[in-house]
């Protein structure tokens, strides 16, 4: 069940993007699994992949393509992930762009492809390439909620998001997609995420845009600590809605797209922490006081990663020792316990290194049976700060990844 | 149940070692909790601790008193681990202390303290100080089954191991236990383990073998990458057995202790590992072929902390995708996926990046539903290796740790 999360909203069409999504039986029938998304000529694209060393043949082909070619469409196939397949899967990838292009009446390098699902087990060409007739006959602007439900694998609900920008006179889109539920800790990408834009923007600002924006939002989750090998977050720009195209990244402009783009890939973000696999607590965890940034991420992230941290919340139970013992193994050189404090929203349970006075178990409790919870932690050593969201570990995420592939 | 763990074997006494354990009710009635070790005058005492810095008080204060003066006494307690209790916590460790040496006639500083359960709440000092008597009254050399049973936690089988080793003419034994079953990750020390030897050694030499030992044993175990804030691993050395004395890290008598204590350590270090809180596995994870030890330990360990790998060891799925997805985010800088090979004992799944041609399904559940597992991982870039042991990811250890404190 997930956290928090509302059925997916009412999606707006981007002008310029169509997506048609097909159910091809690729390792399941009878659910959509194949979606298409095409962008109309002149349309921006950019994207992040995963950092992952050992990434997905699809990634190292759409990392290829996207520097030949503008992309005319993104071909994304759930099932399985096309990694660790070798040469053999790099072949396979290129050759459902190929079949996809030669529908569209284009080249093979304007195909994007993407890949979700098990890795280690080839692609089954064969059925995806039956499959895209039914996706081209699907394709309309209005199929973006379809799409969302065609990315899915472990996710119990589709995620999606619009937004309006009022850029001067022009009204400008933003609609995004993503799928992820486990094997989720993004390094400078997500699982998948799709967002267009219908805002004319240049490639440069449009790629500088995505990467501030995916450094507040997809880098700030994880559920179990494991980066897929398939990450991506891609963002398209039509140009479509006729706005004084942002050319730098500065100015009102460029703000008010950034924040929007920001806000709607942290609440796709957050929706996949909502509905993590076996999820029953959405956490943020909250670091402030620390020399750096980046000392604030490592505690935030060894506190969010640690196993009997995430069972304690699946618990409601208030054992804050074991994020004590969390901060006191992060991987940073300046901690003083004597400085620590720590909060459970607004319950203080940790101040100058020792419990405070005026906590109570009960307190502790009252806030651990909510279902989402801060974790604020001040190291008391600095001024940087950083914010992160996760989730607890629970029975059901144990029964989902042990049954995942039966 | 633990994996392959054989009952609680005949331990040796160690002449100079007196052991004592009573039911103090710490924390939970009828259960023996604390626990009294009693080094003959003129005994050797070494130790690493934790290198959590929000270390426990006990570990504060025991690295103290270790400097000061050679130790008369262990005083070791389960229950509470007098951890982030701040300066209450200090004074509570050497209130313990001072009773102790109170009914030992000898000083405050020559008791060495060590306390293992819940983390935050302040040791129960008079119920403790009310169960040294009881101690005492049993102190006896035969003591050590009992004190294996007296430190453990949500340890299912108490821990302990004897040795003999012939120094010339002369007949040196060593007996040890240990106590652990989750927040394993040590760190230049182990959750709790005591091991005594009546071999005649130089302070020195002691140390430098407990180092040695360690690093090739707690030091190589994890269950779920949490350090604990009370980790310690203490090497006695009464000189009893009247060898001559082993006064330099080098020879044959050095290395028959040194590799009988790393015996030792070994067999106590995997049978935590193989206690470890719901396992149902127990996993060896060998890397090879890296350009450093570092760097294969940098692998080995994110393999052995994915929860995905250990969920998967838990359903006996070879879901080698996990693996692989571990092996690519690990934070080591040369990876070469066309070199890696990975074999699940004789079993090869991954080849020069690609699976293996001779690798089925049904070989690889083979392998997985085996009790004792080895993932070998060889890197291919050098001739560094690396061995750690851990254990899967089961509903057990969920249950295990939501439960913990009710």
């Amino acid at each position: 069940m997930p956290v928090g999360l509302r059925e997916l909203p009412p999606l707006d069409s981007v002008p310029g993007i169509r997506l048609g999504t097909t159910a091809a039986g690729i390792r399941k029938p009878d659910r959509p699994d194949l979606v298409v998304i095409e962008c109309a000529p002149g349309t921006n694209v950019t994207a992040v992949f995963t950092r992952n060393r050992f990434c997905a043949a699809p990634v190292t082909v759409a990392r290829d393509h996207l520097e030949t070619a503008p992309p005319r469409a993104l071909l994304i196939n759930t099932g399985f992930a096309n990694a660790g397949t070798g040469p053999f899967g790099l072949e396979d990838a290129r050759a459902c762009c190929a079949a996809l292009a030669g529908q569209l009446g284009c080249r093979t390098e304007e195909i994007l492809p993407f890949s979700t699902g098990i890795i280690g087990e080839r692609l089954p060409v064969s059925r995806i390439v039956a499959g895209l007739p039914g996706c081209l006959m699907n394709l309309n602007e209005n199929g973006w909620a379809e799409a969302a439900r065609g990315i899915m694998t472990t996710d119990t609900v589709p995620k999606g998001s619009s937004r309006k920008i009022n850029l001067g006179s022009q009204t400008v889109l933003l609609t995004g997609v993503a799928k992820g539920a486990g094997m989720i800790r993004p390094d400078m990408a997500t699982m998948l995420a799709f967002v267009a834009t219908d805002a004319a923007v240049t490639p440069a600002v449009l790629n500088s845009c995505l990467l501030t924006a995916v450094n507040q939002s997809f880098n700030r989750i994880t559920v179990d600590g494991d980066t897929s090998t398939n990450d991506a977050c891609v963002l398209m720009a039509t140009g479509l809605a006729r706005n004084s195209v942002i050319d730098r990244v500065e100015g009102e402009a460029y703000a008010k797209l950034l924040g929007s783009v920001t806000e709607t890939f942290i609440g796709l973000a957050q929706s996949i922490v909502r509905d993590a696999e076996g999820a029953t607590k959405f956490i943020t965890v909250e670091v402030r006081g620390g020399l750096t940034e980046s000392d604030c991420l490592a505690v935030a992230y060894t506190v969010a990663h640690s196993p009997l941290v995430k069972t304690a919340f699946f618990a409601s139970d208030p054992n804050w020792g074991r994020i004590l013992a969390a901060v006191g193994r992060a991987p940073v050189e300046r901690l003083d316990f004597s400085k620590l404090a720590i909060h459970l929203n607004d319950v203080c349970v940790v101040r100058q290194g020792a419990p405070d006075n005026d906590y109570t178990e009960a307190r502790g409790i009252a806030v651990m049976r909510l279902p989402e919870i801060l974790i604020r932690i001040d190291l008391g050593v600095g001024i940087a700060t950083a914010r992160i969201w996760t989730s607890d570990l629970s029975h059901d995420y144990v029964r989902i990844n042990a049954e995942y592939r039966s």
